[in-house]
């Protein structure tokens, strides 16, 4: 060192400690070392749906791959058990509730949509230097002028159908021209996919969709390994969502018949992704997350998923509409394994906030940043999780709690969507609303499929007192958004690529778009 | 080579090839390289109940080893739902009526037991330069002098209790003197440990069992690693079955409560065998398989083991009755992965046999050579499986035939261990034997939890029609050998370490035993 003074290098030999500290791959300058975001929603698939959460039959090689090098999540819950009010308790990290996204659904002629007073992930990243992109589906409403697109929610780009695939007409879903298994909801125009708040396409062709959403998605990932710029991509496949659908590869590629195919794509979607990201030299330096919305569509039967070991499925408060598959890959930062600890959709907004040294906006949050979980493998900082109905109210407020092992439900009921002939009489639509007092009670840690219930047992009073009080504190805090989704329903609104046009909806299919 | 010709050196030559493939490790010499067989079962494991088949919270470090090194399969069948028909199934290759091994299981008073015409799989080893040892819970008999222990069936040694811990009062269970959750079976003597035809402990201590059965297992596999000589092990652990018990090491070690701690237990065992083949240089040259005798014992609730997915459990010819984990392990010569192809504990007899270049027996064998699965990965030569009811009879025949990824039931019941108050009104006792006509059909690679019949669907009488056939030709050539479980009682058998004494069978508990 005496010499590097004496021939005056020492201001040199800073100057380049100061470079090596601001390089990539060293983390100091954040704005340097931010990690790319991807995230992968998959749409009713079940907790039982994959061969790496036990389904004997299915095959998904790139999800499987996924899992055997990434963390694998076993008590991991989508937000709430139907597509709208999940997705946007995600992008915010705060319960249906308070986003207003709440009961049930949005539909196509919906008015309301994710308020614009709601923060995502994506507007908490733009600012920080990231290209925000949505590929998929929204389902967080279109609405008027389209003011409910991802492009008024922090997003640079879309690409996509706003909402599920059987909200629309179902023509053909299986390479070349087979018909869907059913007609899906025919009052509705046409789906159509959007670009931006532009309709590129209507009516979608559902064996083509993977394609082009991989293909959006893939560009998406390139373009910004070439610009060097962090990204967050929210990659939301239409996938297993009834109708089950595939492009040609996937026809009758599987032993689990037309749902098996459209899985089968699904996981192609996924490795489409991954590819890229390896081709880009992007693997290391992005955090992926894969998971589902909620629970399986029971109705459909073995067209709409399944959710394995637990009960019931998409719609109610069981574990079956709410736990779902969940992996955390990042090859070098996470560590392979399986985590048994609690954790939801609800955290990956504080968790992603945290990892890129952004701030948290300054509202009720409902997740936790999990870092401990992904890093270190160390204990959950959830020890609560709260079960809304899918047709929520204020007036019956939350149905079921899970504190730590345990899990008090004070309201049970069946949904439609869990089956109308499921064995479990539970499930069922038929099952009505039930007020449970003392509250059920099941340990989910030895009895995951709510099985043996604990209520009546003296020996866990204090559980449920326990349970009972953070019940109380929970509904005393918890200020409940208007419904956006209660909001008029308008014709008006619904997309349609020839506005004006008659007899609606059937007009709104148009062959030639603009350049 | 003309060099060495000229040199006289060719008949060295010679001699040194000819030690080289006689020498261990190449394929040529039978006696010098038949592999060793280790077998390990597991006692009422459901297939819900692993962490690699999907269960949430389950921890099983050892097993979940063998299953990420060695070959999982997803469609594997224990012969029956029940214990003794089970093991008669898998020691023989053959289904309960032709063993006589039925219905229901063997009682510590039966004076029946596995006939001696049989011919198990020590049986067949031995005369090949085998040691044949067993160690664990036999359930095939004992009898009058003992003449349905295994060394009466092939066995050089045996070491164990030879039918279900609760089939005995239970004292104590865990640690050091837990009593256990009930009395078990009081009607009998106290659970003997036989080492060979002699009682070596009685009242065994269940929180010192595995540790016993451990310990005799690695010796066994040191002193055949010693000698030189091929092995079969048939180490059938106590563990999952009730009660649950564990030692020291174990208690309160889980999440899972009391199942738990008996579940890491038997993975403790299982660790415990592969270390002491490692230590002995073996485990290239030993083929290693680990399954379960049948379904959980849902009555016990969370003290009986999960199906996971699959319907109903113990008892039942349901999936959850007889579908259960499979493992096969051989570094090198298995590669990891998969299987989705049929296979049953049926087969591994026939395998082994060929496997080991030995000769079947001349007799009607119900299983197959899988080694195409194990070695290949390719197709199953088994296309049919036959369910038989736990309290099967001549008069009804064959339950349900599994015929490719198809399930017709002829008749279905419930079953009292499959649950007294399952959700799953079918599983219950209460659901009497009921004769299905048409048959009950279900798709199991598309819906694997029998949830949606596809009886009544013209679309597949075809198959309904195979099936009809394949059970008429079947039950044709089947010919029901006289139950030895029916056969009658007599206390005076049951094994007593101090025989003739008062008041029996309290009196069965001696605290000096020989040197």
């Amino acid at each position: 060192m005496a010499a590097l003074f004496e021939h005056g290098l020492f201001a040199h030999v800073v100057v380049l400690i100061t470079l090596f500290l601001f390089s990539p791959g060293f983390c100091v300058s954040p704005s340097s070392t931010r990690p790319n975001i991807l995230i992968v929603f998959a749409d009713d698939l079940g907790y039982g749906d994959l061969s790496c959460y036990g389904h004997p039959t299915s095959e998904s090689p790139n999800i499987d791959k996924l899992a055997a090098e990434g963390l694998l999540f076993t008590q991991f819950y989508s937000a709430n058990s139907v597509c709208s009010p999940s997705r946007a308790a995600l992008l915010t990290a705060r319960l249906p509730p308070r986003t207003g996204v709440w009961p049930d659904v949005l539909r196509p002629s919906s008015t309301g949509g994710l308020p614009h007073s709601e923060t995502t992930i994506a507007a908490l990243l733009k600012p920080l230097g990231y290209t925000t992109g949505m590929v998929g589906k929204w389902h967080l409403g279109v609405g008027k002028n389209q003011t409910y697109l991802p492009s008024n929610h922090g997003f640079d780009s879309y690409y996509g159908i706003p909402y599920s695939t059987d909200m629309c007409p179902c023509l053909k879903c299986f390479y070349p021209a087979d018909p869907c298994w059913d007609t899906c909801d025919t009052r509705f125009t046409s789906c159509p996919i959007f670009q931006n708040s532009t309709i590129v396409e209507q009516p979608a062709d559902y064996t083509t969709i993977a394609q082009k959403y991989s293909m959006e998605g893939r560009n998406f990932i390139a373009r910004n390994a070439k610009s060097g710029k962090p990204f967050f991509l929210y990659y939301a496949t239409q996938h297993t969502h009834f109708p089950n659908f595939a492009g040609k590869q996937f026809r009758n590629s599987t032993r689990r018949g037309a749902f098996g195919d459209s899985l089968a794509e699904l996981d192609w979607e996924v490795g489409q992704l991954l590819e890229e990201l390896k081709l880009q030299n992007l693997e290391k330096n992005t955090f992926v997350f894969f998971t589902s919305d909620n629970g399986p569509s029971l109705f459909y039967q073995v067209r709409g998923g399944m959710a394995g070991l637990l009960k019931c499925g998409k719609g109610t408060t069981y574990e079956g509409g709410q736990r779902v598959p969940a992996i955390a890959y990042w090859p070098g930062k996470i560590q392979p394994g399986r985590t048994r600890e609690l954790a939801s959709t609800l955290d990956l907004l504080p968790t992603i906030v945290n990892l890129v040294n952004g701030t948290l906006p300054e509202v009720t949050l409902d997740g936790y940043d999990i870092r401990s979980i992904l890093f270190q493998r160390s204990k959950s900082p959830r020890e609560v999780f709260y079960y809304f109905y899918s047709q929520m109210s204020p007036k019956y407020g939350v149905y079921a709690i899970r504190y730590k092992q345990f899990k008090a439900h004070f309201y049970t009921q069946g949904y439609i969507l869990s089956g109308l002939f499921n064995h479990d009489g539970d499930c069922r639509p038929t099952a009505a609303r039930t007020e449970q007092n003392p509250p059920l009670l099941f340990n989910l840690d030895e009895d995951p499929s709510e099985a043996y219930n604990l209520g009546n047992d003296p020996e866990y009073t204090d559980v449920l007192n326990e349970i009972g009080e953070i019940k109380q504190q929970f509904e005393a805090g918890l200020v409940w958004r208007e419904s956006e989704i209660n909001k008029p329903k308008d014709p008006s609104v619904e997309p349609c690529c020839n506005p004006g046009c008659h007899p609606f909806p059937t007009c709104c299919s148009c062959t030639k778009f603009g350049t």
